[in-house]
């Protein structure tokens, strides 16, 4: 298996990467400790899509304490948003309503201007605006949510930047983002935005308010060097909480929005997504015959994946759904059709939503 | 000789320099065609103070074509301001006077926090508006002058920086500034936030507006990968002005803040000043008796170099005082004493005139 910040593949030992990435299993004592300010625990975390953290029980430390933390995640806008973004996202949603944290969303549009071959100023704003739309169409509170598009929000990054520029050598943004001398110097500097908006909030006294990110466990290696920065600086290091990489269409470790054809987007047709769906990969058997005698495996399967993920939120009728399977009693065609009915509706409603947060979008870009 | 943007030591041969760098000399033809707009000639043009230039020619092609262009230099905002800044400074107010030019001007706050080691937001902060106040008691036009502070204006900068850092690697950043693997991330950026201002002005009609940058030849350098990058992106090269170093106070090649002991600053007290100058080494001979005898030698003397570059604007006088000190007529200790007594009146009409330019500093730090 290969995990990295830019490329996933094989087959994903979510075990082994706490070990390797030195990371922290989300504990029973953990869940329980969210579980009484959350009351039932989010599906992510009873099935621990979210499973590996850093530092989480210290956020939760701070919090009982009576103090805030912010939630700090973001995109690189340079194409559509698709399912596979939308895990975090709903998670970092709910994490919001329970604690009512201050989330930062940053709109990476220098990252995508310097390395998106053929990019051009109005294609980063363009889909910096169209990625901003997602995000808020799934209800973040707008009172509580700051989008920083990393251009047009410049002035707020630029000195923390600095500051954590001038604690980073060229080497070490070489090992850890695989940078080159052929690399641009501006994506060599990039790293530091990124990292600027964990040390951007203090609370009222003027301490520095610590910050939760929640992001796909391949991003964990962006963070060491920001909770390193954040030591040398006096900041509180980033926490982290980490989940599972939504699988592609074709069964690829990663839906990946640079190969389209494994994603499925939220501005994709409803019809065309549920086409998609009719294609997928699953862990069925060659035939309807084998299908029926030796049951189908949903632990490879995408269709089972994405219930798993976000489209199945009974537990009850998830487990139904892996029996049905592994016995033989549903075959592939039935449960890519119900699933794909459900993921029209979604974006049914999701789409209708989307156009009408589009009238309320400029108040979150333009301040 | 050793001639970087960095270092300067040695005895600097300018001749030679336009040879190494691949400048040209400003002929007598240029001369002449800025005679026809400017009238007299500056001392600095007269006296060869400014005695190289890469595309000067074209400039004033398109000058004398009725288009526009823009003067552009600089400030790293690390310390006084000394005589050796003055030097193209007060010659960049000549050109805005003659030409019309609006300038700007950056002061490069970020470069001093990722380089100068203790320096705070406060230090920098504090450092470029005092620096920006020199300037501007050097009687810039208000309305014409555009002072750019990189960390306050940095929305002004960051996005035409992105496209010029798209452009240039981290191999060519390296090789032209001297950084390594071990430099800082903001640093190896920077070069792209000074390009910047060279493409940020347009006309009427929407057409980039040719850049002219008066600076010491040990700049040159930095414009070179600036005019590379001018290529790649469509727009016009900058065009230079390259004026000779001021010598300091020791006879070191160059004026430095750097090296205190070598400067005269701008906020020195008149007295401290006047006694630095009579410190000052000079072309002299070790006794009266061997100068009156022998003569001094003005070619290496710090006071003739200030008289030159900065004090004694009548060539007739200059001519008179060199004769005086070859012919051993004047000894050092009356020259000095002359120079000091005009530096010190100089230094307590500038800084009259500094106080009264704080009032309406804002105006230019604050939009």
């Amino acid at each position: 298996m290969v995990v990295t910040p830019w490329q996933v593949s094989g087959d994903v030992d979510y075990d082994q990467l706490i070990q390797r990435f030195g990371t922290q299993p989300i504990s029973e004592e953990i869940l329980n400790r969210i579980k009484r300010h959350s009351g039932e625990l989010h599906p992510q975390l009873r099935r621990r899509v979210f499973f590996s953290h850093r530092d989480l029980d210290y956020i939760l430390d701070e919090y009982e304490k009576g103090r805030e933390f912010i939630l700090y995640t973001g995109r690189g806008p340079s194409g559509p948003v698709h399912l596979g973004h939308l895990v975090p996202w709903t998670f970092t949603k709910h994490l919001q309503d329970v604690f009512g944290a201050r989330l930062f969303f940053q709109i990476t549009e220098d990252e995508s201007l310097l390395i998106r071959e053929g990019f051009d100023e109005d294609t980063v704003r363009y889909w910096a605006s169209e990625n901003a739309l997602d995000l808020m169409t799934l209800g973040f509170d707008p009172e509580n949510t700051e989008i920083i598009a990393n251009i047009r929000h410049v002035h707020k990054l630029y000195e923390t930047a600095l500051k954590v520029a001038r604690k980073t050598t060229a080497s070490t943004a070489k090992a850890i983002f695989g940078f080159g001398d052929d690399s641009n110097i501006g994506i060599i500097f990039f790293p530091a935005m990124q990292a600027a908006p964990c040390f951007l909030a203090s609370d009222r006294s003027g301490e520095a308010v610590p910050c939760l990110v929640p992001a796909g466990i391949d991003q964990d290696p962006y963070w060491r060097m920001t909770r390193d920065i954040a030591r040398k600086l006096g900041y509180p290091k980033p926490a982290q909480i980490h989940c599972r990489l939504l699988p592609g269409l074709k069964g690829d470790a990663k839906m990946s929005a640079s190969q389209p054809e494994t994603a499925i987007n939220t501005i994709d047709a409803p019809e065309v997504a549920a086409r998609k769906l009719l294609d997928a990969f699953t862990g069925g058997r060659p035939t309807v015959k084998e299908q029926r005698e030796l049951g189908g495996d949903p632990s490879i399967c995408t269709i089972y994946a994405y219930n798993y993920f976000l489209f199945e939120e009974d537990d009850e009728r998830l487990a139904d759904l892996e029996q049905e399977c592994r016995s033989g009693t549903i075959i592939c065609g039935e449960c890519k059709a119900r699933l794909a009915e459900v993921v029209k509706r979604f974006l049914i409603d999701f789409q209708k939503r989307r156009e009408r947060t589009r009238e309320v979008l400029d108040q979150f870009l333009l301040e």
